[in-house]
């Protein structure tokens, strides 16, 4: 589930860090806040931008396209099954950046700490955060550290935003999507949720059920050097699960979006698991999967490449694109029965990411 | 103090928005979510690149030198003399482009609200958010909203990161400043930090004390149009104020500061009011006020060029870099003495910005 203790005593113990829990005074901009990242972050983030320690990082740019990308991470617990807050902080950038088409180059990193975080959850969040980003290919190139006072703020929120240039042969507009486009999705789903679900509730199933957190960085890429603009819209379905970002696009369409149950793998846990919190798989959020909306005549390909991909090995056709029902997801259901599924109305599962 | 009554009966009244606080649905990213951004967030902040309401934000970029930076904001009380957390948040953000030689252009927007948060609140920020990206010529291109439940966070954080072209005759690192620079400091110091600690204590001064927030987009351009790789080196007082900085500075290089107390502009409240608090004016936060370490034969010219500056009114020539005393800060006092200035140590002011 976790090899962080691996990690730290392969490389990176916490020789500098002579205090046990994040004060207030870490927060300051003075010596503390220097001791802090000097007796480590630094260390483990280490790269030619971050080593300015500069208001923020200067690179190089070609002509072209580039994205750009925030989001701030709050999940509870910061410490999950199959992954933590930091993975998620950099999954979750890096691919919010390939959903544009981009590839996930350059990463800043901003902490805002409830005073009272242990140092070594800090330090593993951090490890966590430096393969997280080895893994997807990006650097960490600029950040922030604000502490707050104890029950001000959640033990350690996380914001990331990112930047990276958009493949030239990227045309990724949800004004492309067309009727008769095929809606694939990129794996199971219903994971992530569950994986938060199960520990918030103390539940235990029959297999553990891990979240499904990982960067599409590479494979997005794949997919935009053998399809281009064939590719005519991603989006990854996290908050709001799978059935909130089809509503979305058929909304802004005007077009009716058909899919069919019998396509959408859950996993048998998780749908068990499902049953058992009273919720639809269909609205709990995701965090490796992703729907591309795709030329009909390439929609098969693209499902081989993606299941050819550790992370895709459930991606399929799931539906499509009509002008019928405008404005609405229309669920096949495995027994034949048709029914509109609607955006997620209030909280399901609050701090998911 | 605040013209946010006359912006919000002039343009922008709540018409959409008819809830009165924000709850944990808000932040599910389904319909709440929806409601929401759509019922005015959108609308206020409108611009070509948002807009489009995807995951990231898409612009061309030119060859050349890119910045990019983040800070998050969680400045307590939210609304304090002269300011507040969002204009704080664009302006914060430009300023540190700025510091790198860039102009700022994109910023990314991120909110982390505490449930309860009144809406009229958020609407006043966002309205302020809007105008202080119109001042510096910035476009908010991307964002991302959460919720966190009472007492897991304090109102609102904002996190702000940014991108922007850098300058091309711009130079700006800290291997530039040799022996014989000259210390230049933007403004007189001390406002920030004292707006904020007179509301936090309720203290009452014979005229308002103001935060000196303000941006430098434009003042920053002007002096490298002018004075190109003249300026060596640019950094904002902000946390830790302007001693932090300086042993920042004089550390990294092993070269010596010398500043001279009789040219730094401490205004007669503020001076009055730290006394009163018991802080040191050097080490209390500013938000409107850099120092820039420039080629001693322009510093005269560069100071005029602050001068000219509507936030500049205070500019001057503080200091020199010297070979003695390598990696300190001196101060000489206006009686004729001198004295070590040392890094902040621990939290002088919390949560300042």
């Amino acid at each position: 589930m976790s090899d962080y203790k691996s990690i730290l005593s392969a490389s990176c113990p916490m020789p500098k860090l002579d205090f046990e829990i994040i004060t207030m005074g870490h927060g300051s901009g003075g010596l503390l806040t220097h001791k802090l990242l000097d007796a480590g972050v630094f260390d483990v983030l280490s790269n030619e931008y971050l080593d300015k320690q500069h208001d923020g990082a200067v690179f190089d740019v070609t002509p072209g396209k580039m994205a750009f990308t925030t989001d701030s991470y709050v999940v509870s617990p910061i410490f999950f099954p199959g992954g933590n807050i930091g993975e998620l902080a950099i999954n979750g950038t890096v691919n919010d950046l390939c959903m544009c088409g981009a590839k996930a180059a350059f990463i800043s990193l901003s902490f805002i700490i409830e005073e009272g975080l242990r140092v070594s959850d800090f330090w593993e969040i951090l490890l966590h955060i430096k393969q997280a980003a080895d893994h997807a290919g990006v650097k960490i190139v600029t950040g922030d550290t604000k502490v707050v006072e104890r029950g001000k703020g959640d033990k350690i929120f996380i914001n990331t935003s990112g930047v990276g240039k958009v493949h030239p042969e990227a045309a990724i507009s949800v004004d492309r999507i067309k009727t008769g486009d095929k809606v694939i999705i990129s794996n199971d789903i219903a994971r992530h949720g569950i994986a938060i679900m199960s520990v918030r509730e103390g539940l235990e199933f029959e297999s553990d059920i891990e979240s499904d957190t990982c960067h599409f960085n590479h494979i997005v890429e794949q997919l935009l050097e053998g399809f281009g603009n064939g590719i005519h819209f991603l989006r990854d379905a996290t908050r709001g699960g799978l059935s909130t970002i089809l509503n979305e696009v058929s909304q802004s369409l005007s077009k009716g979006i058909a899919i069919h149950q019998k396509d959408i793998t859950v996993d048998e846990s998780v749908a068990g698991a499902c049953e058992l919190l009273g919720l639809d798989p269909l609205y709990v959020a995701n965090e490796g999967v992703f729907v591309a909306f795709v030329e009909a005549s390439i929609a098969d390909q693209v499902v081989q490449k993606l299941k050819s991909w550790e992370n895709g090995l459930h991606a399929a056709v799931i539906g499509e694109v009509a002008d019928q029902h405008p404005g609405q997801v229309v669920l096949h259901s495995q027994i034949g029965g048709r029914r509109v599924v609607n955006m997620l109305v209030g909280e399901q599962l609050p701090r998911i990411c």
